[in-house]
């Protein structure tokens, strides 16, 4: 068989896995799991959502299948407000009446919401049964399917409720993507985009030049971006979030950087409402005010946080937000499960490719910030 | 301060943690804490149940004032019947209103089902926060309250919902057990024993002896067996269960053999309904017919049977159990978390200290051990 996608290894030291990233991966699924040592006969529960198992359904199934893996697949409404206990203990009820045993598993068969759910269902299922992520939305491709964070919302935030538990693989297939609607495409470039500010020069500068090659737009969407580019993307997102995630676990440091544009960005999502803004055009959002701030503090430049702001615009994403009252904002932040003794943390980039994590800024620099924000500049 | 107790250490290679008992040890709960590097004036909520908070919850509470620590305390009715996901999201609406950070800690003040419900919430709120366990049952103090199980009950079944989950911190007070209705101190004797069975020849001669010197019964409760024996069965139990979950944290192997007694055991608890048998009193039973079992096989001899008989018996345990038909109790073995393809597990006694795992019982060697179990016959 010919070399048709690439592997990166997320390196943990307890139980290490892998990303697998190509076109055509998903009918392909059972060979791929039998190679990880899960042996034909498996039980399988695959969640997903209607929309998904609508068009990749099938594919799924068929590639489990063939391989003698004894399947059943729970259709779930996947919006960010099912993202609860109830919805958790949907899949337990199908995972018991489907008799999922310890060595069974779970794939997650969706985007970010579908793979939170059903990885943090896996989590506590029988004390934690393997889970496979197979995400279909770009964001959570780059984002959500690596690194074992699972969880669902707490009706006082996003996530409060969740555990660490890694995938046993990640399979990235992405010609799912030809069916996911463009501004979740666009929301899923704003995590791309993080990835190049935080970690990956070389990331950005690709990013930018494509940016110039198309004025149309080679970043907002995957038809004018082509496949090569979208999977060096995917190649480079995945690695960056392989190497934090493999540094840092469970988040105790490094992977801290992750949040990048997520502080303000969940602070502006939570308040405006959930599904007012998708989460990657709430951290582009944020990732432009921690620009601001980083700017602001003698930190980075005016002329890489311009840059930045470019990007984001290319990739034809919102570039500024409802004018909120500071003061809301400012006791939202206090909310978010990053603070750490009072003190709400940031990440601010210091140069393209590297940030600097600061719990020290300002309340007055943050205001700010979201001024600028408020008042909606775009500079495409 | 002079050396008023024990410290046994669960040798994890990631985060081990002490075992303290001792008397008095309740009411320095806090200073503990801030020797483990928790800092005065971390949040801390105690879950506990109202029975034990009437009799102790002041005293813990002071305990940890006087540290500095932030109190709120949460009583729960704690019931098996409440071990639910519902009472884990009361434990998290209570985290949430009393902001809970990742540096926060919960402690459970209670026996196993406040110990399971209370370590499931840490480990699911805000991806996994500390926990700290404080058991005030016997069964709770040998057994639930280390190793890091924690979970919640499934309408399919008990602890079928959960998370391995270690405390930073587990306080052994033996003087609240003065509380401790006998009944429920004979149902922690059974786990004792057990310890004594699968790994502790010389726990089983103490056992023996003290049941031979007080024909009234010194394994029957707490003031007949006084103090000193009642430390060391504590501190023996616990070092057997810390040697076995330091060796193999998450099940995967010789933690199998904590579940000696526990596959026909769990199987008589589920359909008796709960409530009718004491989890450790369905451990009795499982035992002996785990013994029976093994002699049937040739495991084990008939005089080392009956000399667990025995020490059932003075621990003034029940020693027989309803007829049930042997069909619906061997489809509800199949049911059990234990099952690994369809194959039941049992955990045979093959010495006193030393057991194996079989999963080749012929199902009508089951059916003899039944039929002796409930022929009822006592060898008291």
């Amino acid at each position: 068989m010919p070399q048709d996608h690439r592997t990166i290894t997320v390196s943990l030291t307890a139980d290490p896995y892998p990303i697998l990233i190509g076109e055509g991966l998903l009918g392909r699924l059972g060979s791929f799991l039998i190679e990880r040592g899960f042996q034909s006969g498996t039980r399988v529960l695959v969640v997903t959502n209607p929309e998904v198992q609508g068009f990749h359904g099938a594919e799924a199934l068929t590639g489990l299948e063939s391989s003698g893996f004894v399947v059943r697949t729970l259709v779930l409404e996947a919006g960010e407000e099912r993202k609860t206990p109830a919805t958790v203990a949907a899949i337990h009820d199908a995972a018991f009446a489907h008799r999922l045993e310890r060595s069974s598993l779970i794939v997650a068969l969706g985007g970010g919401v579908v793979g939170d759910m059903a990885g943090f269902a896996a989590a506590t299922w029988l004390r934690g049964i393997a889970v496979v992520q197979v995400p279909t939305t770009l964001l959570a491709m780059v984002d959500a399917a690596i690194g074992g964070k699972t969880g669902v919302n707490h009706p006082g935030g996003k996530n409060l409720i969740g555990a660490f538990h890694q995938p046993k693989l990640v399979l990235i297939d992405p010609r799912v993507l030809v069916t996911l609607p463009e501004r979740e495409f666009r929301a899923g470039m704003a995590e791309v985009i993080k990835y190049a500010v935080i970690g990956d020069e070389q990331l950005f500068n690709d990013l930018e030049q494509a940016a110039e090659r198309d004025p149309r737009g080679a970043l907002a969407s995957r038809e004018a971006m082509g496949p090569e580019l979208l999977q060096r993307l995917l190649e480079r997102s995945a690695a960056a979030k392989a190497r934090v995630v493999a540094a840092d676990e469970r988040e105790g440091g490094l992977r801290a950087i992750l949040n990048y544009g997520h502080t303000l960005g969940h602070a502006v999502e939570n308040l405006s409402g959930y599904g007012t803004w998708l989460h990657g055009e709430a951290v582009g959002l944020g990732m432009i005010a921690a620009g601001d701030i980083a700017v602001a503090m003698g930190l980075w430049s005016q002329a890489d946080q311009d840059r930045q702001r470019r990007l984001v615009a290319a990739a034809g994403l919102p570039m500024g937000w409802p004018a909120l009252d500071p003061d809301v904002v400012l006791t939202a932040l206090q909310a978010d499960k990053k603070v750490r003794q009072g003190k709400v943390r940031f990440v601010l980039p210091t140069g393209v490719g590297s940030v600097t994590i600061r719990d020290d800024v300002d309340p007055a620099t943050i205001r700010a910030a979201l001024a600028v924000a408020a008042s909606n500049v775009v500079f495409r």
